[in-house]
């Protein structure tokens, strides 16, 4: 059994408690809060410890799964914690990666672990469907679309209009340029002729609905560029229809082969997940038991998606795989 | 540079060959052939030798691409030149896998070499993505859809009908099932409610079209079970209009997670070839390059697909391939 270990109690750390009861080969010991241990109740009442005590658990856990968010948690957590234990995070700030890997390399091969970043599926899949398109097909184009799902960054900008109180934005991909994609015409885009904007308000009392949309609608980098809707609406609908944590996304790889280019070739990626952080949270999983396997194969320092074998994702010994899967 | 052969120039051969050419990285040295080397013309004057000659090249070529047929060729060419050279292969006789890989493995560990079978799409590709899908979702299922494209094994069955001199056989997914399965409705479905048999045969003369169509259509295995269409057609029309190498498939992966299975999560991949072989051999070009790099850090023996770091793909660099894909 790999003895795994959860680090923050969110949606996602939820997510990942939910994905180990279908993972039959890993045991889920202990979770680890800022919060205060008696107050933190757990689906499927996992034990809950204080992170301070964390390192108690050093020769205990085989692998943590880090379930802060990138913005604060994770630039700190996953390096300080990769000396003592081997771990997994979903860091998503994809500028930021290089930076977040080789702090994470740095303190991973000091304490000869192991330690997976940017785990999920953008940065995950997605990133391992960019590689699969580009490496087989060099001289094509990738196109990634997002949504429909609701933009944190986005939802956030809006909260920061003057008189707006509540706010939900969705990203939806633009279904025309997604079908001169998948018909590979290999068009020119930009990722406001990718996505759509759709905005849920819940204004103020007495504020200005006009003045509202036109501020979010003029927002630059935020919504100036794109096709932007704004709804109004009360605090019950908002608090009754917009609370689904559902997201996905489409990535595309379009070429064109032969002596004369005659041949197009279209590969499409597409998921489309209700919960956005149980399934994170299951891509989690598969990981930690990856590089639970790669750490007993002698494996240390700082991995991605990009290094991991996939068979080590599975439970199943190499045989059963080719014999079922090949 | 990695130096690269090609042992057999078929459809798969060339378009090896045409992938070569969109990778830096990669000089073909040589092609090996069967037929007498100054009577096959190759598309970019690659030099052309003996297969019996080979044994010369065994320090000279980092990975040989071998292109022969499942059937007979690659059973015994594999295994045979695994003990010499590093070998790429698509052996693609899904219930021989095992005995395949086991046979190459002993001749590539004998040797210290490394080999990997059953590069392509499927086995390949959608083996991978099964792979993730599974892993990932253990609690899902896994629906592979073929098509549209031509089944060269039942093309064969048809022309083994008496009265039948020529024959195409395309496999056509079933749109209705497809869209049950990505609508996350996970019906159970066999392999003929997935799809549909499009036949288009030219009769032999005074031969009864009547009887032939009910031959197919009352055939174990191929056709029976299947909706099966069949169209007359002359020879003029068939050589015109039924050269196409196009195929492609759909893997899907559906599941439900959370604590009722309320959410609904759904996983597609799908591609689209107007050229089989040269996407095949755009592929197997990729896993070549990875293949010389696991080489090189000293693995040895067969591999598959599951086995390889999907970032040993690309020819960049790992920083680089972190900082634009991830």
């Amino acid at each position: 059994m790999i003895r795994v270990g959860i680090v923050g109690y969110g949606n996602l750390g939820k997510g990942v408690e939910l994905a180990i009861q279908n993972a039959p080969d890993i045991q889920l010991l202990a979770l680890f809060t800022r919060r205060k241990p008696n107050q933190v109740e757990t689906i499927y009442n996992t034990p809950v410890f204080h992170l301070d005590d964390i390192e108690d658990w050093k020769e205990k856990i085989d692998v943590l799964i880090l379930c802060g968010g990138s913005a604060s948690d994770l630039p700190e957590m996953t390096p300080n914690l990769a000396q003592n234990f081997n771990v997994v995070d979903s860091f998503d700030n994809h500028s930021q990666i290089p930076e977040h890997f080789n702090r994470v390399d740095a303190m991973a091969q000091k304490g000869n672990r192991i330690a997976l970043i940017s785990g999920g599926w953008d940065p995950g899949l997605f990133s391992l469907n960019r590689l699969f398109g580009e490496a087989i097909l060099p001289q094509g184009k990738s196109y990634t679309f997002w949504g429909k799902g609701v933009s944190q960054g986005h939802s956030d900008a809006i909260r920061r209009v003057p008189g707006v109180r509540l706010a939900k934005q969705y990203t939806i991909p633009n279904e025309e340029a997604l079908e001169t994609v998948r018909q590979g015409q290999n068009p020119t885009l930009s990722t406001s002729d990718k996505h759509l904007r759709d905005c849920y308000v819940v204004l103020e009392q007495n504020a200005d609905p006009h003045e509202v949309e036109i501020a979010i609608k003029s927002m630059p980098n935020y919504f100036a560029d794109y096709k932007t809707t704004v709804h109004f609406i009360d605090e019950a609908e908002f608090n009754n229809k917009h609370t689904s944590m559902a997201h996905g996304g489409y990535v595309f790889r379009t070429a064109h082969t032969g002596f004369s280019q005659e041949h197009q070739q279209v590969i499409e990626y597409h998921i489309k997940l209700d919960s956005n952080p149980e399934f994170t949270g299951s891509v989690l999983v598969a990981y930690a038991r990856a590089i639970y396997k790669m750490h007993r194969q002698g494996s240390i320092g700082c991995k991605t998606v990009l290094d991991v074998p996939p068979g080590l994702l599975s439970e199943k010994s190499p045989e059963t795989l080719r014999a079922s899967l090949l």
